[in-house]
């Protein structure tokens, strides 16, 4: 069986078996990728991050659902960081997906990260590709916890839905490093407990300030770095969206509605703005450039000998060598290699 | 004045100033890294990290004076990866370190992240250097939060001591990605709290856990990754050590001398049997690398027009050219003058 010619055409079983080479084999991720590319571009995809015990499983059930109410197809994939041995929320996310799994048009799917998160952010982008060219409109990546996993689901996704639930500790300090700035829906979940609509208005707030101090320094520092890695590019909320703040209780449905249509309208005014094609920009940028810094140390690895490698390496370890001048070295000396060899 | 030979000979002025600079302008950090290179790699690093609430600035004051009390000098880096306008809790420790300041034998920097998780880690790292060559025996590096940074702390310390405090929501997954592999020293601290040793004993399962099915799997999924980037290499935990899951209560000072004891234990353990030697080898190969890539995108942009970059990677975008060929041919157009060039 062709399998990327029966998945570019819908078929469940061929997505399921492309997303599990590209998990269990790296290797595998550039030739799928590449017979596919063509045909994706097409879904949107949505990031849903926050806590745990913010109840972002539920949530997106409930927000398949309404989707697939509108005859929307919808893909999800359940992204857990967590290591292998605290992986019991992973089973749970299983347990909870599995009212969906009779319908076809969703397409349900977890994916853990067996101790490399580098290597869950490339089998996690293989996977939306694949959901994409598959022909599934609408893709939720559901991300638990709060860090780099974050920022990097920011750069994978249209629109990024940042859940916090009522009474998880401070209500600052539970929006952590650069999450809020990812966001452009922020929800307040489990919306009938106790200080939700004062958790709400904190995240207003903070909004609000963010709006005033967090462009102008961040821009300085940027251009102070001579050479910004793509995960330093923080990506900016979009020019003319009003972050909005709702108030949702997934497991009764309350404000399920309102948090569709705030995506639906996202959506709208990124692709009304023009800003949808300076995200796909971005995005095919940031791949290019981590694909060409991993190209770069193969061809660096196949030209330059590994005992001079080592050496160079041992030198710095043992303070013969800054790092600076090893690096310097090291260059030169693939340089050369990739002179002569043509 | 000198700055570089007045921090090497311990002037706390001029390592102020220097950390500063390096926080300030990305692009002085090499030139002062390259000076001080060859002083640095005496301190012994320990990095301590743990969620909000879990008391890190308490613990990391009261362990310091315990340092002092045999005569180490030591330098405190707190870092606080949380946006600039959520930054309470920098002040916070500012505030709290203040009873440290008269004693000429304690250096405290607090490091805020404005805005890009990359550039704080490179300014730690640098700050981690000026330290080191100001000749700080002991250097300690307080984290907020759990996620990338924390796995990021973890190659730049030789010792990971990780913080929880009973009663932070669910047990387990108050543990985050990665976390506990890193942690050479668990520590439940606050624990005259009620659920303490609940705490403890999970964190001992958990322990016991991953001794089983971590390594293994791990190993695997590297195996099948072609090209790891650095920040993939998960460290493994020293051979030979048993992690101890330690309880204390900072603010009384209970349990902090058999803290400070499992760190001198774990450093003496990592020399007595050649694992410094590693780690810091491994540190200076993710350094190098790190370096180098940087190094070659600094090279491709001044050697590929930006005309010819933006055009591929529009092709990109809009599906014409898929990242990997884009990729090829971007570092064959590099390369090229690379070649006309020498």
């Amino acid at each position: 069986m062709d399998w990327i010619a029966a998945a570019r055409a819908g078929n469940p079983r061929a997505v399921a078996r492309l997303i599990t080479q590209v998990e269990n084999d790296a290797a595998s991720a550039p030739g799928i990728v590449r017979a596919l590319y063509a045909d994706t571009g097409r879904a949107h995809v949505v990031g849903i991050t926050g806590p745990p015990g913010s109840g972002k499983s539920s949530l997106v059930n409930e927000l398949a659902k309404r989707f697939r109410q509108h005859d929307r197809r919808v893909g999800i994939v359940a992204v857990d960081p967590s290591s292998p041995f605290t992986g019991g929320a992973l089973l749970g996310d299983r347990v909870r997906m599995r009212d969906l799994a009779g319908d076809t048009g969703i397409f349900v799917r977890s994916m853990a990260s067996r101790g490399s998160l580098g290597g869950l952010a490339r089998s996690t982008a293989a996977a939306v590709k694949v959901l994409d060219a598959a022909g599934y409109d609408l893709i939720l990546i559901e991300t638990v916890g709060a860090g780099q996993a974050e920022v990097d689901i920011a750069t994978a996704a249209h629109t990024v839905v940042v859940l916090e639930a009522p009474g998880m500790g401070d209500d600052v300090q539970s929006i952590k490093a650069g999450i809020l700035e990812i966001a452009d829906i922020l929800v307040v979940n489990k919306a009938d407990r106790p200080g939700a609509s004062r958790a709400a208005k904190s995240l207003e707030m903070m909004l609000h300030l963010g709006l005033e101090t967090d462009t102008a320094s961040d821009r300085a520092h940027h251009g102070a770095d001579a050479a910004p890695s793509p995960a330093d590019d923080g990506r900016l909320p979009a020019a003319g969206w009003a972050t909005p703040v709702l108030q949702t209780v997934a497991t009764t449905g309350e404000g399920m509605a309102a948090l569709a249509d705030a995506i639906e309208r996202h959506a709208a005014h990124l692709t009304a703005t023009g800003q949808r094609a300076i995200r796909d920009w971005e995005r095919s940028r940031d791949e290019v450039e981590h694909l060409l810094r991993d190209l770069f140390m193969d061809q660096l690895r196949a030209a330059v000998p590994a005992t001079e490698r080592t050496r160079l390496i041992a030198d710095v370890a043992e303070r013969r060598l800054d790092p600076y001048s090893a690096a310097e070295r090291l260059f030169a000396s693939a340089s050369d290699t990739f002179k002569r060899e043509r």
